[in-house]
């Protein structure tokens, strides 16, 4: 019915006006982090998937990095599995990283690889331990062992490179090799942390995080108070007035990491919008907010 | 104004639903005949670049045959040239062929070429000279010499798919290299035969006409009448029955001759519709009237 | 200790001795099917990582086919699944078929592609969802409807040519694409079968089916009457004297699969014996039971 | 009947003599300015077809850059266009333009392309337009608007060098892409300095300027004072004492601004010799003046 | 002094009426059998050297197989060696096998090699053990065993496809691989029979035998009486009549060999003509005789 | 008799255990000096051919430099030729230097060659003449002419390169293409150098000297004092402290010159060792003395 009110002329225009930015992306790469209400609802997850099938489609590298934290739970507590916390921190036991690599790895990256294949898309899943992709060692943290959990030391984009010249978009789950005090063991990466640092050795053009919110807000309580553009230098100042909350401190950390390292822009968007990739891509809005680089000009 | 009245969600649709068209056409080859209105009014012509630039973007191989009936008439009336005629056909003597030279390959195909850049694609001009791209003889007509007419003998595509592989969208101009009766000299060639000839030497998937009527209609005076799908196989009865109207006869050929040497599909679409040959491609009801092989299944 | 009665002498002796089967085997693709004890006893596990990176590395097209029989069953266990039996066959429902999924593709698949790493080699885990690879509707059997377990009708070899051309070793889960009666859903395939459909798609040079067994014995009880070759004629033979025994028909059934496809040879190779197959690759005398088309001559 | 005078033995000699020379150009990029006489005269005109054939032959990366100022007067006249001077220089309307862009590319380019294929060659005739290849604003003089003139900012070789990579002769009319002041409309740009900048974008080996006298004279009454070869630095005298002509200035600022940018070689030579071209590169004297870098050594 | 003789536009003119034969032969490959006085003569040599390094450089796959007769009999008598014979035929011994290989594969083609690399050409010397070439087993006389010298059972092109590839001009010592009934040995071919199996296995367009003779003449005392062109279907009618002189008769043979291999022409051309080559393949005339298929029209 | 004690677990193991080194040299270029005992003692020689064939198999880039002296002057002297020497050493004219050439260019070369191809491997025998590999001028002595023998000033690696790249193994050997002070004559070259200047060119990763003795030995009448490695800066010392021998010496000079070139390791093995290379190259303990540059970590 509703679509019926898109006349022809519409459409044509539409597609005309997102010419720009096809033009703009075409062989660029761009890393998303998938996560949150737009891995859950499934209309929001057709769309996503739709997003993604038509980036690849107009020539931009897309690597899709995602997480999967409630399908984790679930499965954590249909074996019956107890968390066991370290001051406070969760701690990851070799049992619970056995369920987490099977649900990551095995669940949610192949049933995204299937619904892109679906779509008329080409994709590959990978993991951490494919070619290697991602080392890790334990997360250092202040005096505290949280067991199986890891950080980034390197990331080995080969393998990365070889999928995306072939034509696949990568759909890669966050469960690292072990290395250093770990070696021989996989360990549990943040996703967001990890796209990141994929971002960052591809030296993408665009990080985008998909989260739950509008974005970063003057008025946390005003959704109309959205800021859609911030400098990178900037943000000292936006997390020391606490207007980027506690909770978003973390994704504007990777938010600078992946411009320190070189790419161009940042965004957190809300993945809560369908179809919020194109709308950040292909229009002159765009959504959410957008991190820019001190000496970016455009 | 009227932008205002398409949200974002509807922008989105459009898209998505241009996908699959996308992927469909992705990699092939679409030969695109390009005259009439659409050529002369500012507006539509505007609207057929971007269409033209946005195919290529998407991996669309297009190849862009163009007319210029009316510019060449402005310029034999400027230098006071009287048309010369052969029992009621027009006679193309050196010195017309000169100016046809000239427009069409000079004038016309580099002003193409000229939109195109400025719109963010890479085009590159050729005539049938350029690589030997068509070689002919004379018309063969019954017993009447028409001077400097060509028929194409041979369509050498190794200069078409040269510029292709490289990236560039050919601008092609009708003139013929003369072989057999004609060495040395340039023909003038119909461009919606030389268009339906690329298109078979190309083996395209596609070869679209533009005109200034709305297809093949029923009723001549009914535009509500369009054929919107026709089979090769009935194409002589509708000339017969005189639906398909004497000034359509050369169109409908052309589209004969393509279907026949393999092209899947031969479209004529009216070029005063701005936008047409998006809403051809991306959309599901597609414009004008498509004329199908037998064998054809979708 | 052991290792010093071997001198250099015969080091070296052994390499060469190698080396006319390496240069037989050189850019050829061989499947292999993993399975059994060598995938559960630790021991065994790190040969045949061992063997495949070496293979691997003289230049043999290496794609291991795995399967994961106990840590589904221990999975299931785990979160108290009760299988469900349809006139004495298990029944694969769609919980079930989640925690194939997740165990295979997830756990199973990746531990592999992790030890492979460890060893030097580059590995990428695959389902046959990456890339369409296996494309499946369900099985058809007499009547009976056991759920999500798939039969493969198409192989899309695509996806692991890119990967072996890019000097990977694929390692493939066998959880296919549904289509036709089962469109969108994840299908559960025998892992012996899927290794000889991807080896017949392949073309493969060799098709090797490891099991827990010497191989095809004249005598069930006699390990000395193992047959060392048999062509694929005298199959039917053997099965009908009763020499195949009934848990056996099914690997043979593979075999013939392949053989019938145009792979040269099929082995049913002993798993229990560590680095089976660099000796049945690498040795005059081999291992097991091969079995070679009625043309072969060598 | 002359012909016979050069036997077989002298043949093979001259034959042989080319060699060490062809070696020398083999693959190296040579632009050649081509106007005046050789353009207008058929056999000279014939002869630097051959030539231009026979360079791409034995390996020669050959750029042909041609001018055609006459046949522009001519066209101009014949639709009774009357020349428009602003303090004594000539001015360039849009009608003016127009003729240009038709006579320079649509005639007189793909004229010279016909010719080379049919002596065999491949050509492809290019402008300033075709992929953006030159990039020009309005000619700043002092004070004076001469309407659509222009002067290259930038030269896109790309498209130069696809085309050469494919083995084509680029045959290049001087119609520019106006950017800056003239966005969106073609500019006139003087033949020998856009062949200059083309070969200094290139990195060409050498630039040859056909003209319509013997080169730089001692004496310019003196055809027999030529000036065979001019270091860069020794310009500036010979323009001071006045042996560098008024007319042949230009021609000489072309020679300097394509050494300053690498060119190794610059050449001044007379295109009413037939052949010239063959003579300059095949022969130990040359023809012609050559202009040389300060630090060249052979 | 004579070289004043040839004036430029004369040699201009010969350039370009080479211009047709060159484009001809660019990309084809010529077999040349090289030998007789063409390589005694100092002055030949240095002739043929520099046809050879022209052909190359105009794009012509030049293959040079030479013979070494003389040079063998002076080393053999240098080591005091004495002809051993049977039933009048002259035995190859290991010992003869041995000169015959150092002399030919050591001394003539080195030799060759460096000339022409000081001839700016590119050479790689090969015989016919380099990558399996040569594959013969011994000749197979009446009864007669004439020891190492053999006939070729295959021709393995890769090696020369690779050299040929890569740029170089193979030049080809007749020394083969024994096979068959002469496993590990090296056998001496007859050079012309070499030359045209290598031409034969390549599908050359030229095979061109360099002899001590004007060609076939009518009437052996008549050197006018040269017959420049004979079909195939003629040589048996001119064998039994005895035109062809009993020793050219092993010459004829491997035209037609060549011929009926799919080789365009052979030619015996006489190699006591300076630069007889060239003339042969970039003049109107050309010199000896060619032999042309039946089916030959060019 | 003997194999029949090596099990088939002890081959698997020896296999598995060269595992590590085939990954280590995988890919890199290893330049191997042949001489001595091992190429004279057949059993010998046909375990160094194997271990290069095998070493080509599991993608090493295998140059094999080779001397010949024994053979030079078992030929020297069947001609009768006597040396002359200059000053104590000898001196090298034109009839010898056409026997070195002759012998190690057309004998011992292509032998090497013809027993590579008949080990199933890929060869292709070169000399510096071909390509234009190596480039020399007369040795520089005190004063001293020792005629035809030269010193490399420079190595053309392309041919090396062209070769390698197309799955050749290149043997070499080393009579190189005089300049300078011998334009146009071959000149001898010492074979340990030319090895040594080869590798340096190639920026390999190994230099492997074969010699009739142990290694460096701390004491020359025990072999068991053998020094197994040592730092390019300790080399001094060594030689001051007379621990390097006299002859030795040149090798040690060897050595220094690829390693200062960036050669990772240069080796001095014990060539009477059957299968040294493979020892050396794919065992822990390896054979004879290895010096590593003074940076080298592994």
């Amino acid at each position: 019915m509703k679509d019926f009110t898109i006349g022809n002329e519409d459409r044509a225009k539409v597609l005309i006006q997102a010419l720009p930015y096809i033009q703009k992306f075409m062989g660029k790469t761009i890393v998303v982090k998938y996560g949150g209400n737009a891995m859950i609802n499934e209309e929001l997850k057709s769309a996503v998937i739709q997003d993604v099938v038509l980036m690849a489609c107009v020539g931009i590298r897309t690597v899709l990095v995602h997480g999967g934290g409630p399908e984790i739970e679930f499965m954590l507590r249909k074996i019956g599995k107890e968390s066991r916390f370290v001051k406070g921190l969760r701690y990851t036991d070799e049992e619970t990283m056995e369920i987490v690599q099977m649900v990551l790895a095995g669940k949610v990256n192949k049933d995204i690889v299937s619904l892109i294949q679906q779509a008329g898309g080409q994709a590959l899943g990978l993991c951490g331990l494919d070619g290697g992709l991602l080392q890790a060692r334990k997360l250092r943290t202040d005096g505290e062992d949280l067991g199986l959990v890891g950080e980034i030391i390197a990331v080995r984009t080969a393998v990365l490179e070889d999928v995306l010249n072939r034509g696949y978009i990568p759909v890669v789950s966050t469960v690292a090799q072990g290395t250093e005090d770990a070696v021989g063991q996989a360990l549990n990466i943040n996703a967001d942390t990890a796209a990141a640092q994929i971002a960052a050795a591809l030296g993408a053009e665009k990080l985008i995080l998909m989260t739950d919110v509008r974005g970063i807000l003057k008025d946390v309580n005003d959704p109309e108070s959205l800021l859609q553009e911030i400098r990178r230098g900037e943000l000292d100042g936006l997390i020391k007035e606490g207007i980027v909350s506690k909770g978003m401190i973390p994704k504007v950390d990777c938010c600078r990491l992946a411009l320190d390292a070189g790419v161009r822009k940042a965004h957190i968007i809300d993945g809560r919008i369908p179809h919020g990739l194109l709308l950040e891509l292909f229009t002159d809005e765009g959504i959410g907010t957008q991190v820019i680089s001190d000496a970016n000009k455009g």
